[in-house]
């Protein structure tokens, strides 16, 4: 079966406060929006940031938790693009979780919460390319 | 800035119960597995599943919830594909969430969560293509 992942839904309490976070932050630009739901087109699939209540009704489960036992990743081309970009999204809503380290395994990687709490490492990463389009391909 | 996810990290408690979640259930090949993390290669992106405890402390979050306020999709080609890949997932450690319905903005969905409590809908949105590669791009 396609190895395939078509949408990521983060849920939100504040449309306006993510939009900033995503929009002003990242710099990205939606494809869709309205009153309770915001996507993104992403490489290959689609981001979703939608009302945590109405994602948790549409899962049937009425209690979500935080921080989600999760990570999103976004890499970088080069490594001095990680701390400029982390200061950036603390500028626009988000908290830093970690400042960037050299992992043991290489490149440079910190972490940040969107505003929902939802954890973005952002990473250098060479040993994982990263296609013009955004595709990224599994390297050692 | 390249509307970019490299990597998503779902936070497991045991491999051995995940990996077969994911290789018997999905069908999916793992690309990297060593004691405490499998990689897949997905469309576009990796999907990692990491033992909770290394992730946090990666994270630098030490209290991790369950279940997270997120969701993941991952869309068949067909309306009946749906039914019979959300009793294939049952078998291999997944528990229903939600049988699946018409949802009001077309197509037909369920969700399973993951022997971790990671929800996955599993969803045909014929709105929404998905090409040859497995890219999906959004549509109305």
């Amino acid at each position: 079966m396609q190895q395939q992942l078509s949408v990521i839904t983060l849920g939100i309490a504040d449309l306006v406060r993510s939009r900033r976070f995503y929009c002003e932050g990242f710099g990205w630009a939606p494809v869709f929006e309205n009153e309770e739901i915001v996507f993104y087109q992403m490489n290959g699939f689609i981001l979703g940031t939608w009302l945590e209540t109405s994602l948790a009704a549409d899962m049937k489960r009425p209690a979500l938790a935080r921080p989600g036992a999760f990570a999103m990743a976004h890499n970088v081309s080069a490594r001095d693009e990680v701390a400029p970009l982390i200061e950036r999204l603390l500028g626009f809503g988000g908290r830093l979780l970690k400042a960037p380290v050299e992992p043991p395994h290489g490149g440079y990687a910190g972490y940040v919460a969107d505003p929902d709490d939802h954890a973005w490492e952002i990473a250098w990463n060479p040993a994982w390319p990263i296609s013009a389009e955004g595709y990224v391909t599994f390297g050692l």
